[in-house]
């Protein structure tokens, strides 16, 4: 893909690609965050958040998963709960001019946190 | 539906199920207003809304759709948008107990306006 | 405030304003659930959501709090959170006409879950 | 800033910084859009966007503003719309170690989007 916006940026084609990377792990955390969710509904919204990065700039490849043990434990009174960042996992490559990066978003137990980070070789 | 909630409303049936409605329809808008949009993952999203909106409360039917004139037009150097309010169109069913509302979420071309309202019979 | 929608309408006055004060709850829940926060900024974010909430149409009075306690216990290994439901308490007057109704989003205890209702008198 | 996620990271501490920036850009752009706004509550958001994004990891210094013009000319019947991208003016300083870099968000009209992007030096 040609970049129209490659004058605006000074820095290698690497740092440009985690800046990418970046830039769509943010968005699907706090775009996504908050949906309703039970069992019945999780595949659907995976395949929408995965159709949906891959309209972005740059984006090769994406696999976006919803721990259904957590919705299942969950599920109160109502039988459903909302979308948070420690049920997801998401795995992206993205790639500018000949540079790939692999970025991923899941909770790290060690860090008790939905870690937004770049898997190395 | 047995609403483990009844002993917090002081109200008729038909104001909670408008109530509801209501509540249905802000969270759609304000849930994926945002979400990077173009033709290819249209379907994808469409689907995903509606199966959301149907695991909440008192939800019967949803029917959810995204004008593709608009899309198709405003997609821009990168071919993709992110959804805004005035493309959608949500029709629900709420029903609570013995009353049944209908709620609509349109672009009115006469308020230039995307409209949360009551459908008459 | 004149209504320049009342005629896409076929309600009471009273269900109306149950349906605008359904919008507003849903609104606030699914815009801001998912925005980082410590005990630094809780007052700047409660106050933005009150003015934004108060320029909507039919609301009269909002008051918003978030919950320090449940925000100073969680924040982890980078000293902050991300918002979610159960942290907010909401109330809110919607007024249409000639009827007033009270809304609240809050914590209930005894269903586990984050209750959008109408106050009663 | 000790990095308790160092670890899971294979790269320069540049293209961790730009990585950081992203995320931040990421979240501002996804989590806000959608806010109702008019002229008398955009001082309130600005400031809320600016406080939560410094609480996040990596951020040194932030500047947000939301285009007057823009919201003055299109707020219709009911006097407010809701913020979209092209409104925002963002600024981050972003440090890592050693390394920072500053991004930007705003409307950029030669490409009639609205970029994040890179500021050099």
């Amino acid at each position: 893909m040609q970049d129209p916006a490659e004058h605006y940026f000074n820095c290698t084609d690497r740092e440009r690609a985690t800046f990418e990377a970046g830039i769509k792990l943010g968005t699907i955390y706090h775009q996504y965050v908050g949906i309703p969710i039970n069992l019945t509904n999780l595949e659907s919204l995976e395949n929408a958040i995965r159709e949906s990065v891959l309209v972005q700039p740059f984006v090769k490849e994406a696999h976006v998963s919803i721990d259904r043990d957590i919705v299942n434990k969950r599920q109160g009174v109502y039988k459903y709960i909302t979308l948070s960042g420690e049920m997801m996992d998401v795995s992206l490559t993205i790639k500018y001019k000949d540079e790939e990066v692999r970025a991923r978003l899941r909770y790290v137990p060690d860090m008790d946190y939905p870690l937004m980070y770049l898997e190395g070789d």
